[in-house]
């Protein structure tokens, strides 16, 4: 154990040594196209070729570092995770699937180990889409399906995303011919933190992702009566924010009942000229649903609509439900993730099977290709937050089951 | 009834040239101090003056005029409201007070009637607070409750109070001087809009006013954890804004279940770093609670104080309860408001009493002085908005009420 040991302190370094990139020197915050980012894609290059991979910036600043296989005719198989983070960031999110597939990458190559796939690892630089409020800029473009309408897109500050194409040395003109055809792809593994409590919480280091929850996000609009808070008497009220209320804990319930899983959560409420002492008229709650069964996540967002719609009957509330996006469940191939949880079992650790519940690139590459996730365990399911950390004996717990999956992974291969 | 047709006619007149006295172009708002405010005053003092009246300004701005009883020793009795206004006011709210009690005095001179007391007129400076976030600056002054200590707070532009004073015209050690003492006034009048919908619903032009309802601040605090909308399951959340919303129906409830007309209201939600895939983990609430009776508030205050403490125990949230400000209830003089009653049922009005959920510069003067206040319907109840009406037939049925109750009053003084 004394390699993989070894392997853990580096890739801990490595994690460490990109935690410095950041654009805020309170804070880890690294989005897409900014110097630091730049600056830790340019290190994440160097030490792919250093590893000895054939290594690339693709136009949409993707990380690519080819590992080619004696056979010709060989696909290609992905292993990858990104390296932009969101604001006052943790430092495992994304780049500890770098990393650790850097790692992996290295190990194959020490020892020798015939591929019968070209390996692409791939540093994905733009995941968490805080610049543009975009999903999976990076992986998008690799599977094909980027829209080139959003090159107009603005940030913030009124730069567009054409412009940081170029400030970061790439060429919209390309950008198509960065992808991969579904023909040439064989697979992706994708390995990430868990960025939720259950591995914590069951005291297990790592799990086999079954699937990535779709998602869907409502906007609901209580109109009521504004009015005095002193001299509207309570049974003369229509108060748009008790009827949220109402909605708030009848959408917790639902999604408690609900035997499937279901995830349910406003996180916005805003009332329009809210004071303390006037009854609130207009309120907006966001609505957040997830599952990874789109049937299922259809009837709860259809059950919730209902119950909110006959609260606010009952309330004399006009309700509006407004779809602002919804994405479909992804399933994770079934043959690999067999492997996976072999190499857990293998390796003396309990098998659990996790849902996604936060999406992730391997989103995007479904699109093209069967895709596996392992998730490893992170403190308390923390993320997005400085506190965000992963213990090393979970890395190299992770480490070892996840060159099991590989390596048997490979022999299976044309099995 | 020709006579009060002209009058009403001529009340109108004059709130619509003062609704012409305003700081912003788009709307009437005429806070405290500004240039319209000046000016509006200015008029006010010139209708006063025009009337008979001796007319001063004092150093916090009040406009006062004073018709003297032939008895040298005799009282003062204060007729008063306001002639401030909120951003984006109504025309009537406190300046029909004024003009209606500018109105009554006039006809007093007119009609040669021996008066068994002095009468102040006054239009009151500052009822809204808007500028400085007070309460009753005008009418303390009057009261002698004035506080010297906010002379140094500051506006939304970093003026201070003092500095206000100096601009109006005012000397701030005069300020004492201002006050009348309680030996010296005897009673105190008020007419003003409900500002709330009863007599909208009940049909009916005015009301007694029978107290001014004591009113609590409070902010409630939740803390939970935050987290990530896809990754925490249901049943390992400590979602603040869902205690919060179990908090907001239980306080609508226990306000309706009480039968002594207690209110309460929640108007401001915030949650800290809102976002649609965050689970709530930091929830502040404002709460106003209001009632006539000083037990019912505190009892209703203290009910609804555990029952949010037993909603969040039972979900582990961390709860706090801090009373930001509270006001005691005022209770209007018996002896007027039987005078009062008579005026209205002997104007063929069905007489009902109301309990004023709004504070009013009444409650200043409580202090030193017995007080009774009238309310006049206005349309739907709204207020403190440009769709704040009172219609004529209101407004001439008040007037009527309003004499009967002066001249009743009067004859009654000494009896």
């Amino acid at each position: 154990m004394e390699e993989f040991e070894e392997r853990t302190a580096r890739i801990l370094v490595r994690i460490n040594e990109l935690a410095g990139y950041s654009e805020d020197l309170q804070c880890l915050t690294r989005t897409f196209g900014s110097p630091a980012f730049i600056e830790a894609g340019k290190k994440v290059f160097m030490w792919m070729t250093q590893a000895g991979l054939h290594t690339s910036i693709d136009n949409i600043g993707n990380i690519r570092g080819r590992l080619v296989s004696a056979d010709k005719k060989a696909k290609t198989f992905i292993i990858a995770s990104h390296i932009d983070t969101v604001a006052d960031a943790g430092k495992f999110d994304g780049t500890l699937g770098v990393i650790m597939g850097l790692d992996l990458v290295e190990n194959l190559i020490k020892s020798k180990t015939a591929i019968p796939f070209n390996i692409e690892l791939i540093a994905f630089s733009d995941e968490e889409g805080v610049r543009f409020h975009s999903t999976y800029l990076g992986s998008k473009v690799v599977a094909g399906t980027f829209d080139m309408n959003i090159l107009n897109k603005k940030d913030a500050e009124g730069i567009t995303l054409n412009e940081v194409v170029k400030f970061i040395g790439g060429d919209v003109g390309k950008i198509r011919g960065d992808a991969i055809s579904p023909q040439e792809i064989s697979g992706y593994f994708e390995i990430h933190i868990e960025q939720g409590p259950i591995l914590f919480e069951r005291n297990i280091p790592a799990a086999v992702v079954t699937a990535i929850a779709g998602q869907a996000r409502i906007e609901l609009h209580f109109k009521g009566v504004a009015g005095h808070a002193g001299t509207v008497p309570m049974n003369m009220r229509n108060d748009a924010l008790c009827a949220a209320a109402e909605c708030i804990l009848q959408i917790e319930s639902i999604a408690i009942a609900q035997k499937n899983k279901v995830v349910a959560t406003v996180g916005k409420v805003a009332i329009r000229n809210a004071a303390s002492n006037v009854i609130p008229g207009d309120v907006t709650c966001s609505l957040d649903i997830r599952n990874e069964d789109e049937k299922i996540l259809e009837e709860a967002m259809q059950k919730i609509k209902q119950v909110c719609e006959t609260v606010c009957n009952n309330r004399a509330i006009i309700f509006e439900w407004e779809l602002i996006q919804s994405a479909k469940p992804v399933a994770c191939d079934e043959r690999m993730n067999q492997l996976l949880e072999k190499a857990i079992s293998d390796s003396g650790y309990e098998m659990i099977k996790l849902v996604s519940g936060a999406g992730h690139d391997a989103v995007a590459i479904a699109a093209i290709a069967p895709v596996a996730m392992m998730f490893v365990r992170c403190y308390k399911g923390i993320s997005h937050n400085p506190l965000e950390n992963v213990a090393p004996a979970d890395i190299k717990a992770s480490l070892v089951i996840a060159e099991k999956f590989i390596l048997n992974f490979i022999s299976k291969y044309n099995a």
